[in-house]
Parts: structure tokens; C-alpha cells; sequence
């Protein structure tokens, strides 16, 4: 595949792309064209269809996969591309992968590592609470494991909201292990469930955008109804414990002024806001490396989230 | 009925008080006595049962209704109460408004007052919502007309919790009134139950304190759920709308910083949340006015909820 | 007349617009040339008079309105004029309307609905204070009838001053009906006068902009000194009502930060801080929801104002 | 004279003191008496006159000067007076400053200097405002004299405002030579009466206590009106400089959440607003090391306002 | 042993307690007497020592080990000792852990941790400059091993700075374990010296207070310093390798308000912020537990430290 | 010589810049070519090499300053220059002042007037301490005067922090005259030194940026290191007394969120803190006055720093 950055001036090429954006115009003649913006997981590039009525132009909207025959042009020092064919792809066509960020682990491991520390859970309630959910709810499962943990900022890829589960999931049998007074069940069944509102939160890839849901619930509210939801299932479900639960899902920002309607109260909620925190702030570090350009003197500038000018570390080596 | 406040040393009283505290101790000489809290609506005593095993003297616990005989005396500076005997009320034998803080309204007409504005709502969905909750749920509906709305701040009485709902519900009619942008149904709809939560936040009268869900849960969000599952009972709720109706509750302290997991992102939202707050503070000035003794210059001093120090207006005559 | 948004390519015109901006400059040939924008109610254009000493262009500056004729062409992508003769007009030549934002409502029609308030008022002192303001200082009155209430922001129109001093007055009407205990002339009173400041903090249209005065003493004390000069010339007014009505105008914005250099210390001055921000909130997302693109979704985008994202509530029929 | 904290149990005395608080109460047989309690600079005791109908006792008040014949009796622990005679005083009859805080400066001295800059300002307009307060207002400088600059935290005793104020004057003074492009005249002239509001926001000593308009208003605020006033006296006063002068007046407490409506917008108030804090918190830390018992290793515990741990800083000889 | 929380009036004892305060007095006859404070693990008990200058009266001061003989009291209903005598005891006479509060775990088996992961670092200069420190340093050694990690709050006791060194270190091991990008050698030395400026930060026991170093520079800085000075010990350590450490340790509180002079700039500087901070507040739950009564609904109170309400959260077994 | 910003289309010129930038680059052809950035103390150029490898192009490098032979041209609108020939330069060649801001001031005389006020001090161990470091130590002395301030803000220019320093030392002596309490000696020591870790903190002139010590460490922390060494060489240098200096470069910047690890709890530092904050925001004032465009009304718009709308004052003559 030609990716969209290694594109240049002059070449004819025949392609899939995504297609993310697709509108309508009318030139000062009067006559119609489309203005589309095509993209990989590379980058994007603008396109035009001049002759919108042509046969080899299917129906095809924004968000489809297409496959283009175009030229590559320079328009006013900018590359642009001159869509002659299009065809609307359907899924199996292509590779999603190739358009979208993923994480670099493989989903089905880390699903599986998820499982394992499900079945560690001695109380019953809570085991049966997260197999229910993580076993047999299907749908959900599927969103699970494709959603990303954020529009942008960390995690925001494919498997990103799986892979920050595990960490934090990680972090937290860490903790109870280390502060024999953590009601170890309690907080490891909280750090599984603490984001699965966030599969309601945010649209599904390609989109992976802020949901109706999201903007106005959150998925803080919307990951406490799901739970809640759970546990009334259970009609024997404990409903201290259950509040219990319900309580770290709610307190897991740990401060008000970030969205958690209560502080922390328990020490497992104390414990689970940390290890998101942790995870979410070594991550964002991690991609701030990863995608930023290092400056001479090693510094990479300001970095929002982390409030702070930074810098990547010496290697053992240097 | 011979009210605390008025109590002298060496009366001899046969009086009902509310059991507010009990407690067993031991003399230096190794006997068994209780120490007694005593109250009504104009405060509190302490008194000592000398012989707790005197025939005379009822089984009786804390929060129960009593009927004491007893002396007042004077025990270093302070009145204390000799109790020789004492009866355990069952309900009924007693007027609760005279042990508790009460709304100055009847609870029955304002209630009549709040099912009037549920009758004007037009948009089916809302008022069927409202109807499930205000006319069916019976339990629900005897809690809501005895609750407080705070328990202490403002409205911290019985009937506080329907005072301010009526206000608020009021205030929010008028804004309708004045913006006619604003979606009636949906605004009014969101003042009724904006704080229905507070049923499970605080624990009934004569106690009036925060419940494990309140502290751990918070009413926001219990009412939150409470107004989800009541949607959820109507198949045919339109999700948009209920969605919009969930969003006023859960923003409806208008900062994150006063416990709101969303800013207000409708202008329902925003009406609802000055509505809360200009009678929240209005009403707390009110209370103070009538509870606070005035200095000489006519100032109430620092009061820590309006962060001001206030004063009495003077009135139109002076 | 043919709008600034309706212009197109190739046209000749004849129109009046308003000038925004009029600077001299030099071809690379050394000749003299006029970069002017001008505007009207729908936008602005930039434009050039290359030939400025011709005949047929009058003498005119910034803040004039002229009379073009010109050519509209396409520079570098973007519409420009090529001015060919200017006439500069006179007052009455030219409709203000077709070139400022204008209320929505009738100017004379509120302003009578204002005196009428004035008219209810009963304490005597309070209600001549008005009157020597809104009946006997035509001067204030004419300027007092065409100013915004703000450069931007909200209510930032011609009228703009006096439809929000009349939607806080209303609010503080029925704030007063409500809360009995309120001093009802006292908070009306306040009502109307809380912003007179903001005729001498604002430039008069067009300019519309923050005088000297506004940016060194600001509105809220500038009309503090409006009101006690007003206050003075009643010898037999009340001081401790006066200070009470001058306290009111101080701490209407509620908070320090925000600009009052006194926290709200009467119920009046609470009451009225929260009628001027929930107007002025409410106003704002109306403005809101007028002027900005709505995204697919409904939203709005981010409002700064407002401190949150916004969307549009979805109408009973929806 | 005998001051209050040398007093011993049993010692008969004979002394002018000031009083403090003065209430009738009721003794249990039903016999009224009178609860004083007298103060000099030393400190305050209370004392008791058991027959306030004796021909001895002269009718007097809280903040009289009373001569009183007593006996220094032990009562529970504590010194208490029992008071035999009370003659009332008038002016003249006692020195204040054995009963007030006072400046350790002489207060003419201190007034001499200042009159003395106000000898060396140019500008005429602003010279001739300063004078007509500070040389024509016999009542003002009467009262400027006496003020103190705060009910406590620093400058709380008489002569304070003037000290205060001088200290503000020089360290302008000083700035004014260090940073030539300072409008000298304008900044000394502003911090000569930068503060003057503060004889009407606090009421004279002893009581040295916030005046109602001192709540409601502020010395900000009544300063500026004071000075606004002044120079409407002067036909030819520049406005542009008056409003510069007034200006700094606003916002000489430097941020809006310390109570300036304004934020210093010019370099004089700038200077201003430093040259006041500088002198509020060094005084702040002199007074805390006069008054506070320093500890085992030199230091003096948080100080609130200045929102630190405090210590004596070692002497040169130490 | 007999702990003071379990004397009882009546009782005569002779027992070893700490000085912790010692006043001489005079009574009302001029006689002198001392007002001593002595106290144990298990609390303070005043007592006096009403002739000094018995020969029964050994010399002794504040934070001296005595032995008295004394007969227990009731002064106004509080315990008192009457002493008779009193005997000044030397070290190895007394076990200090019974006075002084201490960890829970053996100090040595600690430390031996701790020597075990210092000799984990494969970089040699991290881990020579560790060894000049944790091996060589003797007098260093010593403190550490006995000094707190805080005057109250958390940790506040003997042992305390090792048992939170250890803490965090465990968990920055997890860290570099989890996050493999993170300079693993780094992580840790700095975990292990991060807090080692508490030894001149705090007093040693029986003290155990801030000292004139601490109040004035501070443990981050003094720590700071402690590893420049280490640093600078082997010539050729990397100079960037050794900035990245001392940052670490200047930004380990995380945020300016907190006291770090700078945020964390490096990925391991964020690691060692969470790792401290949730030791921190996790030991401070814990001891909230064990310290703090809990309330009828299993409740404990405001915790100022982790501003929340906080409670015990329910066992799997309940 | 000629300043950049007196260029104009079509020029030939030979003249020396300082070179800002370097960067290869290839044209569409596949020919190399360099992009070249210059500059003066007025402004900078873009810069084309179309043929580095010209024998007239002699090596250099970021940060050289070069003698270049030119063409003024016009490249969409904007000039650059089409570079023929390079001559890199050595010390000596070219004046510093004409490439980089500098003082107002002659660095020498203001560096004799520091050493002035150093002559002045009594207490022997800290003129010692300055001495060493003012006068023996040649290195930091060379670096000292010729260092900035500051990046930008403030004193952004080659003797910034040389006039920076002494501003703040005669504002302290000025305090240390007013306030007597104050231990002048230690003031004006700390004054001296307070801000010397700037040197380290910022790279030499012309690039003038922030160093890895600077970013990771910072001139606070940097200034306390070097302090604490000079008295560490002075075996008798009283520690107290030391402690106090030191703690008064720690608080200087007067709170903790703005970098200052301590709060001042000395009234030195509270001196200090003041005297350090008033110069640098009265330079700011200044320095936006000389290099910001004044609006039509005198305003100077929003300046960042002193977070406020500000505007030159009018002059006397105005």
C-alpha cells in the first residue's frame, strides 16, 4: 500500500483510503464538484471530483473506505489529488488497521490477561458482576475491545481503552499486594469496570469522536449506570459492597474540578484513582517520545496535559 | 407542652422530649447509670437516670419518643434533668413537629401546588415520567413530602425538600416565561425532580443525617438513576429528550467544583442551575436573618455559605 | 441595498457602507494610496482607492458613512472593492439599522415597560432618584436608549442596555413576589440603575468600544458615582437606604474576581447579582444558538463564556 | 496610674479606665446588678456592681471613661472587680493613649513631613486638590490624624493611617527617583490619598470599628469618591489626569480578588499597589515579632496574613 | 510496665515515663513548684512536684527519661500525679519504642530491603553514589534508620522515613517494570534518595519537629543538596545523568503549590510523584483506620489530609 | 551599517549579521540548497544559499556571525535574500550590540556601583562571601555581567541581570533605611546573590535560552547551590546567618506556585520578595511602553505578564 505521506507530485495512483470527509461545491461556472479529504494512518490529503455525474464515481459518503484512481497534483505549493474513479468499499475490502491508530499489542492477549484476573476474584458477587458484563454480554465485548480510551490526548487508538484497562488493572493487584488492608476484590473488580462507560462515551472507530452520551453524561455517570445496572441483577448482591463498587467508579478522577461527583472515600478509591492517573500520565509521556520532535537540546516543549515543559530521559548508554 | 428553652431549676416535670442520646457509665463506686439526651424543637438537655433498673423505667433507646418525671437541678452552672421514670412512646402519642424543625407552609398544599405544574406539561413522555413517580409511588411520595433538603444549610426542616423544589419549580416557570427558547416541558419537568436524590441522600427525620449513598453516592447521582429507570419504564421515551432531561439533573449544581460530573451544556440546564441557586442562597439569608442574633449596627456577622459578611435590609418605614 | 455577504465577483455597485478603517499608503512606486474597509450589518470588505486626489473622491475618515461606487474583484482569492468615487453622507442619509446590531425589540416599547417600573415604585426618594435620571436627563435617556450592553459578549447590540436592564428588572419583580422578606423598591430600584455605568464605560456606536473612564474605572463604579450624585441631590434621602441601593449596584457582579469590590452583603444585592447573571447567561447561549454553525451532531463548540461545551436543545416536536 | 495587668487579688483600687461593655443582668433572687468590663492599653477585667442604685454609682455607658473605686477579688480563678463607686468622665480628663493603641511616631511630626511632599508636587491641579484636603478640611485632617489604617492585622492604632500613609508617600518617593519614566507628581499625589476612605470605612477610636459604609462600600470605593469630588471642585482640572488619579486609587490593593474593581493598568499603579503591600507586610511582620512570645527556637508560628511559618531573623551580634 | 492510659485515681506508682514539658511556677504564697508533663506511648499526664527542692528530686529537663514516684489524683476531674519523687535515668536504662510511637516493622530487615535493591542498579554511578550514602555514611545511617517521614500527618513515627522510602521504591520497581521506556536505574536511585533531606528536616525522637534547616530551606532542597554533594564526590560522573536525578528528587511533590520548585519534566520524575503520593495517602487511610473512631454508620470523619470524608471500607466477610 | 529592518527590494548589499539559523534542504530537482535565517539587533531575514557548495561560501554554522554578499528580493510578498557569498567571522570582527539587545546602561559603571554597595557591608563573613564571588571568582563575574535576566519578559538583554540586580539591591537598601528592624547587612547580601543562578538557568548571549540545568534545576535552586558552597568555604561562617541567606534566595519569588520552594518567613525575605517583584514588573511596564504600539486612545492592550489591559500614562505637559 502507498501511503498518503510518501505521495508525490505528478504520480498516478490506485488506492484505499478513508474517506473522512466528502462536500459538495459549485465552481464560479456554476457547475458542481466534490471537495473530499481522503486519509490513512499516516495523514490526509485533500481531493477533488470534478465530474461528481461520472460513471466511474460510486455513491459513497463520509466515513466509507474508498478505493481511488487519481493523479497527484501540486495546487498553490500543496499536493492535492485529481479523483477520476471511485469506488465504495465494503468491510473485508481492507485492512482498518491501516487507517487507524492501534495499539501495539495484540487485543486478544491482553483480553485474555483481562480474563485471568476476572477469574482470580474470590468474592462471588463481584466475579459474577464482571462475567456477566466481560462473558457474556457480546455486544459489549466486541466495543470493548475495539474502543479507544480517548478521543485524543492518551490511548487514542483501537484496543486503547483495553490496554489502559490492563495497566491500571495491573497497577492495582500491585497496590493490594503491597497494602495488605485493600480489600483486594474490591479494588481489582473496580479497576476492570472503571472506563466501560467509555464505550458509550466515544463513537466507534473510524470516528472515535465525543458521543451524544459522552458530552452530556460522561462516561464517569454512564460506566455507574452500567454497573449499577449489574448489580441489581444480582439479587443478592451485597448493597454495601455494591455501593462500595459504585463508589470507586465515581470517585476514579479523584478530585471534583475532574469530573467525579464525590471524592475519594475508600481507601480502594483512593488506590484506583492513582493507578489511572499513573497510567494516564506515563502514557501521554510515552506518545509525547514517541510523536514529538526532539528539539537539539533534547527538550520536546510544552506538553498541555502534563502542565510542563519535557524531556526525554538519558539512556543508560549515553 | 413545657418547652426546654423554658425549664427552670427545681421544677418537678411529667414532659414528652425526643431521645436524642443514650448512654450507659459507671461511678467511681462501680454502679451502673445513663446519661440522656433530651430535646424538642427548642433545644437540648442532659439528663442522668440514677436507677436504670428501677421498675419505672421503660426500655427505651436512642431516637425514641420519651415520656419523662424528673427534677431540674443545677449541676456545676448548667441544668441537668434527675430522671426518675421514664415511657417509651409508640406514634401517634405524640405531635413530631414540635421535637423537629417544620416548614412554615402546609406540605399538603404545596404538594397540591407542585402536581398542578406536573398537570400543565404538555410533552406526554415528561409528564408520564413525573405522574410514574409524584402520583403512583406511593413510598416514594410520603419520603419526599417529610424530607429536608439539606441537613443543615438551608432548608434543613421537614418539608424543606418540597419548599425548595416549589421554589425552584417556580423560578424555573418564569424563566420559560421570559425565554421563550427555553423548552417549557423540558425545564419545568427538570425543577420537580432536580433533586429527588436527597430522599436517599438524607435519612428520614428525627435523624435527618447523610445516609452511606449519600456520602458514597451523592444525590446528584442517585437521582440521576432514579430519573434513568423512570425513562427506561417508557418504551417509547424519546432518547434525545431523556438524555436532555438526565443532563439537567447531573448539571445541576453548574460547576464540577460543586459536585456536578457536567457543566451545563443546554440552556435548561443553566436556567435550572441559577433557579436552584438563587433560592439555595435567598433562603439561607432568610434563615439567617431569622436565626441570627443582630449586633448593634444591624450586622449578622460571617456566614460561611454566602462567604459574606451580611446584614438586615432596612426596611421601608425606617 | 446589496449586503456585504451578497457581493460577488465582476459586479459594479453603488452603495452605502459604513467606514471602518481608512489608511494612507505608498506603491512600491512611490504613489499615494487608501486602504479602507467598510462594513454594514452582515460583514466587511477591505478596499482600495488608488487614485485619491481624483475628483470624485470626497474627503472622509474612519467612523463615516460614504457613499462607494466600485468594482468587485478578486484578489489573491479573496473579494476586494476597487473604489472609484466616495461621497461622504450626513446624518439621515443612512439607516444605522442596516449597519449595527440592533435589539430584537422596539426601543420605545421598553423603554416605556421601564418607566412603568419606575411608576410602581413606591418609596418616594428611590422613585424620584429614577425619575431624575430616566425622565428629566435626556441626555443620559438618548445615550442610555442606544447603548450595548457589552463590546461583545452578550447583549452587544444598540438596545442592547436597556433590553437586559429590562429582563433584570422583571427577574427582580418576581424575585421580589417570591421572597417576601426583599425590600421590592429597594431591589427594583437597583435593577434599573445597576448598569448606567455602562454609558460612559462604552463608546457610542459605532464605535462601540471600552472609553478611557471604562477601562480605568469600569462600569460598576462609575455608575456607583452616578447613583450617589443622584442620591445627593435629595436632601432628605434616606443615607442608610442610599448606601443600600449604592451597595447593591457595587456587588452586582457577585464576586470579587469578577470585578465587585464587595461581596453581596444585603439579600438585595444577591438577589440582583443572580438576576443579572442569569440573564446575562441565558442571553448568551441565545446568541449563541443564533450565530454559530451547528455541528452535525447539534453541538456548538466550546463557548468561553460559558465555560463549557453547548448544544442546542432539541425542540418538543424533535 | 495602675495598669490592668498589674493588678493583684485583694488590692483596693482607685483608677480611670476605660469601659468596654456595660449589661444589666438579674441574680437569682430576682436582684439586678450590673456586668462591666474596663480596659486601658494593658488589657481588659471584668468587674461586677452589685447596687447599681447606689448614689456612688453615676449613670454611665459602654465607651465612656469611668473612674472607679473597686476591690480586686478572686472569683473561680480569675481576677474580677467589685465595684464600689463609678464617676463618668469628660475629654480632657484622661490621656486616650493610655487606653488606645498609638502610633510610636508623633503624629504632628508625621503630618509635617507629609504636608511637607505635598510642598514638592508641580503639577498645580493635583497640589491644589491635595490641599484642599489636607490644609482646608479642618474635619478631615482631624479625623486623618487620629484614623488608624486597619480594625487589626496592621497599623491598628491611632495615628496608624497617617503612619501608613507616610510610609507608602516615601517608599513612592523613592520609586519615583529609581524609575524616571514615572509621572512623579501623579504617583505621590495617589499615594497621599491612596487611603483616606478609611476615615469613613472604620469609626474613631476607641471603638476603631467598620462603619456601616465601610461594609457596604469600602475604603476603595469612598476614597475614590472623595477624591472624584475634589477634583470636580477644580473647573481646569485635566480629566486624563484625574482619571489616572483615580485610577490609582481603585486599584491600589493590585488584584480584583483583594478588593480593587480595577486591575493597576498604569506604571503609577503599579508602583502604588507595591509600595502599599511592601509596607502592609513588612509592618505586619514588625508587629507580629513585638507581640507575639517567641518560641524555644526563635520562631513565632503562622502568621495568617502574611500565610507562613514566621521567625525572628538573627541580629548582627548574635 | 504501667502505661498512663491505664492509671486510675488512688493509685500509687513508680514508673519510667518521658519528659515532655517541665515549668517552674509559684504559688499564691510565693512558693516555687514545677508543672511537669510526662508521657508515654499511650499518652500525657500532667503532674507537680510541689517541693523541688527535696533531696528526693533529682535535676532533670524536657526530653530527659525520669522515673517517679508519684500518687495518682483527681484535680477538678481530670487525672493529676502528685510527685514525690523523681530519679533522671541514661540511656539503656529505658526502651524507647515505649515511649516514642514506632513501625510496625523491624527496622533492620528493612533497611536489609532496601540494601538489596540498591544493589540491583547496574549504573555504576547511581549505585556508588547509593553505596557512599547508604553504606559509608555511618552517621547518615543512623539517623535515617530511627528519623519519621513526617511531625504528624503520616509516617509520623520512628522508622517512618524508611518504611515510606521502601514504599515507594517497591512501587517505582513495579513502575519500571510496567513502563519499560522508564530509565529503570534512574527510577529507582532516585526513590531511594528522595526523601533523604527529612533527616535535617526533622528533629530526631524524642523531638521530632521541624527544625530551623527545615522551616527555612526545606527536605526537598536539603535532599537536593545531600545528592549534589554526592555527585560531585565521583569525578566522572555523567553530568546529565546526575541533573536528571537531583530533578527528580526537586519535583517529587509533583505541582509548584506543593513545594517542588519545578514540575516534573522527565518520565521517571512523574513515576517518583505518583509512587510518593500514593504511599502517602494510602498510609495515611490506614492509619486513619486504625487511629480514629468510627462512627455508628462506620464513618470516620473529615480527613483534612485527603480532604474527604472518609470511611472504612467493608470486609469481604461482611 | 545597514539594519535589516531599512532593507528594500532590489538591494545589493555587503554586510555582517548574526547567523539564527542553518538548515540544508533539496528542491524538487533534487538539488541541495541551504535556508538561512539572519539577523541584527532590529529584526530578521530569510535567507536563500541556492549553491552552498560556490566557492564563495565559506563553512559556518548556527550562532557564527557572517559577512554576506546579497540580493534584497521579493518573494511572495515578503523580502529575503538571495545569498551569493559567505564569510564567517571572527571575535573582534563585529560589535555584539549591533546583533543583540543590551542595557541602557555601561555595564562597567553599574557593575562598580554593585561593588559599591558590597564595600558597605559589616558583618565580615558575608562581604567575605560576595567578595569571593564578585571579585575573586573572574569566570562568573565575565558571564555575570553580560548575562540577561531573562529569556524574554523582562530584562530579556545583555546586562539585564547586572541591571536587574542592582535595582533590587538599592530598593532593599532604600527598605532596610525605612524598615530599621530589618538586619540590613543580610538584605542587601541576599539582594546581591539573590538571583546569580541565572547564569546557569540561561545560555550566554546570542542565544540566550534556557539551559538543561535551567529547565530541570532553575535559577532559584541553582542561586542556592552556589551560595551555600561560598559559605561553606568560610569554615567560621555563622550557620544561622547562612541559613537566613540562603532562605531568602529560596523565597524570593515570594510564593510557591511561582517557583519558590519556601514561602518568606524572614521580613529580609519579605523585603527581598517585594523588591525583586516591583522592579521586574515596572521593567515589564516600561519595556511594553517602548516596544508595544500605542492604539489611537493611548492603550497598549493586554500585556501577559502584568495580566492587565495597560496604557502609558499622560505625561505632566499633556
Amino acid at each position: 500500500m502507498k501511503y498518503i505521506n510518501t505521495l508525490r507530485e505528478g504520480e498516478n495512483i490506485r488506492e484505499i483510503y478513508f474517506c473522512k470527509n466528502c462536500q459538495s461545491a459549485v465552481t464560479k461556472n456554476g457547475k458542481e464538484y466534490l471537495r473530499v479529504t481522503v486519509g490513512d494512518k499516516t495523514g490526509n490529503l485533500d481531493g477533488m471530483i470534478w465530474d461528481p455525474s461520472d460513471g466511474g464515481i460510486e455513491n459513497f459518503e463520509k466515513n466509507d473506505y474508498i478505493e481511488i484512481a487519481a493523479e497527484v497534483r501540486n495546487f498553490n505549493g500543496a499536493l492535492q489529488l485529481n479523483i477520476k474513479r471511485v469506488r465504495k468499499l465494503r468491510d473485508g475490502e481492507y485492512d482498518p488497521a491501516e487507517y487507524m491508530p492501534v495499539s501495539r499489542y495484540t487485543i486478544d492477549e491482553m483480553f485474555a490477561e483481562l480474563m485471568g484476573y476476572i477469574g482470580e476474584i474470590n468474592e462471588p458477587h463481584l466475579q459474577r458482576l464482571l462475567l456477566d458484563l466481560f462473558e457474556n454480554d457480546r455486544a459489549f465485548v466486541s466495543e470493548f475491545k475495539k474502543s479507544s480510551a480517548a478521543k485524543s490526548v492518551h490511548h487514542g487508538f483501537m484496543g486503547g481503552l483495553l490496554e489502559h484497562t490492563l495497566a491500571v488493572t495491573r497497577m492495582c493487584r500491585f497496590l493490594a499486594d503491597s497494602y495488605i488492608y485493600l480489600n483486594r476484590d474490591l479494588l481489582v473488580c473496580a479497576a476492570i469496570c472503571h472506563d466501560i462507560g467509555k464505550v458509550k462515551e466515544l463513537t466507534a472507530f473510524p470516528e472515535n469522536d465525543y458521543s451524544d452520551s459522552g458530552q452530556l453524561i460522561g462516561h464517569i455517570v454512564l460506566g455507574y449506570e452500567m454497573v449499577s445496572q449489574l448489580g441489581a441483577k444480582q439479587e443478592d448482591f451485597p448493597p454495601k459492597l455494591l455501593r462500595e463498587l459504585l463508589h470507586c467508579i465515581l470517585a476514579h478522577h479523584g478530585e471534583l474540578e475532574f469530573g467525579s461527583p464525590k471524592k475519594p472515600a475508600l481507601a480502594e478509591a483512593i488506590a484506583l484513582s492513582f493507578a489511572d492517573n499513573t497510567d494516564a500520565k506515563l502514557e501521554t509521556m510515552r506518545e509525547a517520545q514517541e510523536n514529538t520532535a526532539v528539539m537539539e537540546n533534547g527538550w520536546l516543549g510544552f506538553n498541555k496535559y502534563l502542565d510542563s515543559n519535557i524531556r526525554k530521559t538519558s539512556q543508560p548508554e549515553e
